[in-house]
């Protein structure tokens, strides 16, 4: 049978982190197969070990197929050349081979030098500009006529993720999103990840569904921002509808916070909420006003907190601020996405996979929703650094304030 | 104690369908008090009744709030004038005491005349049109200066939701949303049901969620459209890559839908189908290539049914044909409603609420989703026409398929 | 049509508390009729209303049907006789027409006087002592040849539920169990209850499954036991073996509780722990030789707090006091569950419903349960006392702590 | 650092199947250490490796962890002696230090010579019958005075569970419970398997929730009792009684089988279908007096298939036949598993984790549910060989039917 090959090198703790045989595994499941040309292992966990491997396939298709994923896992082509650019030739079209990115730390051979990939984040392209030797990551939507951008897999390096110890606080966590776990102690590691990313000035993201509001805790979310433990908050436009709806009626759809009652006929407060601040003209005008006096949102105005707003196909309003056009509020949200070390979604679905889209792997996440399945979906999706806690929210957001208040 | 008081009427089947407790209860959980000035209980169950109550509050507020509630109940204030309306004086804002729309047949009174209100959907205002004697439903977003909207609750006239027996099909899965009934026969009833629609030309729209595809499910939607069973399809981004992707790859997300393997690293596929018709420049021009041949996009091309597709804040692309526009998408749908007569929601969530949201209450709504909460969340949100079956979307649409096959 | 019928009399808050128009739903969806006799609406809430009405039906076995369900909703025959009754012919074997209970309060008919039913609970038949006048509870299994068992529908009279305004704080909850309410203000309430129901030296049922525990909340239930809150505690094999496991070794099934690391393969120390006390002989003799010095069968023990601990087919050991016959542990149940007034089920669903099958209904019952459908499955079996609070486990039990500390 | 060491061999497909970086994480997990001292990798797929590992570990605690685990990987101590054996001093304790099983394939070493442990499960003791050089499993409640049962971990070889390939239909369930996969590919594969079994005539045992009858599928299982396709039953009180109920009166808990309908009032049915039984005396008895005819539980009596019934303290009744005792009933599955070569648990918790606690690893298992929670949580129990199945119980079994009758 006629076969095609490549060699690849992987190096590091490939035995320890499973990255040697999660390779095999893949190699194997795709109807490869392989000669370990030379191995030689770590004798102790600190040694790392070392394998040469050559790769062989039925036909090209599926040696790239394979070659992509175990990139992923951080091998290399033994004889890498530059890696290969084609120019877009239609705006928002990518060329037919173009590589498409993980979120984890990728490199790219310009000139025979490794160049770090700007602004990483998952599924999307690579465009090159050779002038001043740089790569940055682009949604296919935004490629435009003659930019140059990545195609195959030679000259690409991915940096694996590196598998935490069982010790690590967050690898606890990561390991099971099981409701059966002790809570209290994750929350307060969790807490204690927010100071020691503050203490450097890194910035924080939440991730907020409206649920927040309904269960009454967006009191805490607030105590937090005036703490400065929130950075960026994104959204949509239900979680700043029914905050201001709570500021300025006490309810959230409809719903009293205080008494638990339904006071008025379902969603007319809801509404209420949106046409004052439409009428008013924006949130900074309904604040300047002296309207709105209390909540996420003002908060959030007060200490110059961004809230990227998302719209919706199931939106009332919507309120002023909230963007209507998805690929605008995809772009604010890549905005404000520099700089976050953390970020924590809570009870949010829609607007938690949009993050986890554009998130690089570094960022330490964590998923706090009551429902196993939201949770577990979340961190399925290929955001694999986020760490799932399925716990009441509100208890969560208050055992947060709580703890972070104490250690003050 | 000072109190504030008006007279209203009741009749029908008011205490057979429990509307006379329900308005009881209403004046009473909101803090009024009420006097049964006439009541007549028809003795059989054929006979109607009717009642005229005092309704007290303490103030107007509370009395506002209790007519407009009782009003969603089909009670009618006796001293009735004619709808009273305010000029819209800022685009997009409503006047302050708007009326707020329930997705019942309601009615105003115009110069004396009772007066349908036309498209009616809920959580909406109501315009006027005294020129024409016309009055119809208007998001809040699209009002225009100067246009006159309905305010207060005189002239106004809901009729409210029978409740069905418990020998109706329907009503049978409408008594509850458990996974621990019998499917198999409630499947053959909305078989039924959708017969009966389209042997007078009913429309019958169907909502898709992205599981659809991953199910393998896609073919038997192509075999209903096929059928003649399906007129509109609502649905977003996901759905209709999914179902290009499955087409041109044989994939959903990369896995292969044959074999249930995972053929390629994780997304590629799925951006390759979006990239793939981002160059041709549309999906029509794709079928027109011959690339194109087969699943639900191309049948409902093939067969001209209209498919409005709403983006959302986590897509990738867009797809061609993917509405980016929140604003401009529900204008979409609320123009392809218009006689619509069953609607049958598999396994979205998204796009199910946003369609709950603009239907009136006489379509006939059946939600079908594997996850009970899916199922209870969108039945709760006042959608009360809604039919819910916790069930298998790969089994539901096949036994559905097949039932309608064999009736043939 | 040759019809039967029966006239039956209802009074009270018939209508406020939609048990009318409940009672003629169920006669029409039996397929029957009715003729109202006589009725008197109550003018005012405080007002009380009542209704005459005759009952048809086609037959003699849809007219008990109906008669039946009349009957929990408070209706009485009008010439009622006596209550009748059968002999039991065989041990544990019912007559024929053996009247089933609800767990509604109940009275019979003897002699002409109206006798309360003792140890009233759903679903058993009703034993009579003529003697003594008395009547009383008897499960199927229980019955002996030669007493007298109550059969038919004449001389009973159950006392229907009084549906509970919305003001109440306890309707509050019972009203819904979605996950997105307010829940700190509902923990509130309930420790408020427990104080009160303390106050005058009630008892409080607790029913615990094995999470709580696992998710080391332990410690909140042994602080409860101290403070007074706890007079009787139901559960199974699981919660006393984790318990003692995590008092003896630190872990439950495995994992220590600190660390949330798995600290041994498995199910070792679990099974340990049952060896341990095994060999001693019993957990008074473990308690008495120094080994297990805290958690809750600690406590327990030490505050005479009975623990009616029924096995089931999945236990291993199992561990000495767990009661491996099922119809003993049952009646252990019914002995601990006099006085009961309260009762609060945590993380479990096998002793909940089996907890659920022999309270009363006017013990105030709690579910708490991180899973919707466990709570609403709950709620469904009849049990309809039951208010749910959908929230995470340990949260709860630590607020609840928390908040009963604050207040002595 | 004082240290305490073993040196242990491994070999086979270790890096292929992930047992060496398993092996490895379990070391360091711990808290151990290890050298390499002979590493032999298999060049391609098809050759096996080898590797000798000296453990390290702060103290014997540890280490004896360690062993523990390596040693449910396959490994071997390299100087392996005798089994160690300790005598039973005490009816239904075992010894200290007892050595508890996994569900795979064990070994003891006897005078040398390795000896196959019988009827193996897991969590249990292994007892030593010298005289006939035997070794099988014993629950601790069995063991009486004077039996010797292995301790600590000299003489043991586990056979590790051998990861199936991607390309295995078994392995392609296994890997993911998702409710967004195929599902009528795999119930077409679940139905070739049991044809496979039957073919040598291997035994399959279906483990039924009473779920099953509600929907209205007991007819499904009946038909596969009928075409041979059943050898083995396993549940509790509700499926028989719910079954006969069904039989008797057409109704499932008072809610009739055809229309959806409730009957009458709640649980009478269900009450009288028991009582109607032990009126008789036995289910054989009234199969007899011809009044049962159909169902389960006929045409499990007409085939001679056994049907273990174990009780729980949540039932009525019990129905003749259930077994209220908790060890009787596991003792009975016990004998009844032999030869069972595939299990299908549909719609089962309880007796589904009894089930999974006594199944040898080899049995291939397949766990059939609505609800996403319940697959995840068998499946995390241990029992490696049980793949998920997250669909509508209903129509599962009608397709399984269905697909088995074309095929015949």
């Amino acid at each position: 049978m006629h076969t095609v090959h490549e060699v690849m090198e992987m190096s590091g703790h490939i035995i320890d982190s499973w990255t040697l045989p999660k390779a095999w595994d893949t190699i194997m499941d795709r109807g490869g197969n392989f000669d370990v040309e030379e191995i030689q292992v770590g004798a102790t966990k600190d040694d790392t070990s070392y394998v040469r491997i050559k790769v062989e396939a039925p036909n090209d298709e599926v040696l790239e197929q394979i070659i992509s994923q175990l990139q992923q896992l951080g091998a290399v082509l033994l004889h890498a050349d530059d890696v290969h650019v084609t120019k877009v030739e239609q705006d928002g079209v990518l060329p037919d081979k173009f590589y498409s990115t993980t979120n984890l730390p990728t490199q790219v051979r310009l000139n025979g030098q490794w160049v770090t990939v700007e602004n990483i984040e998952m599924d999307v392209a690579i465009a090159i500009d050779r002038e001043h030797t740089r790569a940055y990551c682009r949604p296919m939507h935004d490629v435009r006529i003659g930019e140059e951008v990545v195609v195959g897999h030679d000259g690409i390096r991915v940096q694996p993720y590196a598998r935490a110890r069982g010790h690590d606080d967050f690898a606890f966590m990561q390991s099971d999103v099981s409701s059966e776990k002790v809570k209290v102690r994750a929350i307060h590691n969790i807490a204690r990840q927010m100071k020691e990313v503050r203490a450097h000035q890194g910035k924080i993201l939440f991730v907020l569904g409206p649920a927040v509001i309904h269960t009454g805790a967006g009191r805490y979310v607030a105590e937090l921002i005036r703490m400065g433990y929130i950075q960026v908050i994104f959204g949509g436009n239900a979680i700043i509808t029914h905050d201001v709806e709570s500021a300025l009626f006490g309810t959230s759809l409809g719903v009293n916070l205080e008494s638990g009652e339904q006071v008025v006929g379902g969603h007319r407060n809801h509404l209420r909420a949106i046409n004052t601040v439409r009428g008013i003209g924006s949130i900074e005008k309904t604040i300047q006003s002296g309207l709105l006096r209390e909540g996420i949102t003002y908060e959030a105005h007060q200490h110059n907190i961004p809230m990227v707003l998302a719209g919706s196909i199931r939106d009332d309003g919507p309120m002023p601020g909230v963007i209507s056009d998805m690929q605008q509020a995809q772009a604010r949200m890549r905005e404000e996405v520099h700089g976050v070390e953390m970020s924590i979604i809570v009870a949010s679905m829609l607007h938690a996979i949009a993050t986890g889209n554009i998130l690089p792997a570094h960022v330490r996440t964590v998923v706090v929703d009551i429902n196993q399945s939201v949770v577990t979906k979340l961190a399925d999706r290929g955001s694999f650094q986020a760490a799932g806690l399925v716990t009441d929210v509100e208890l969560f957001l208050r055992e947060l304030v709580d703890f972070l208040r104490k250690e003050q």
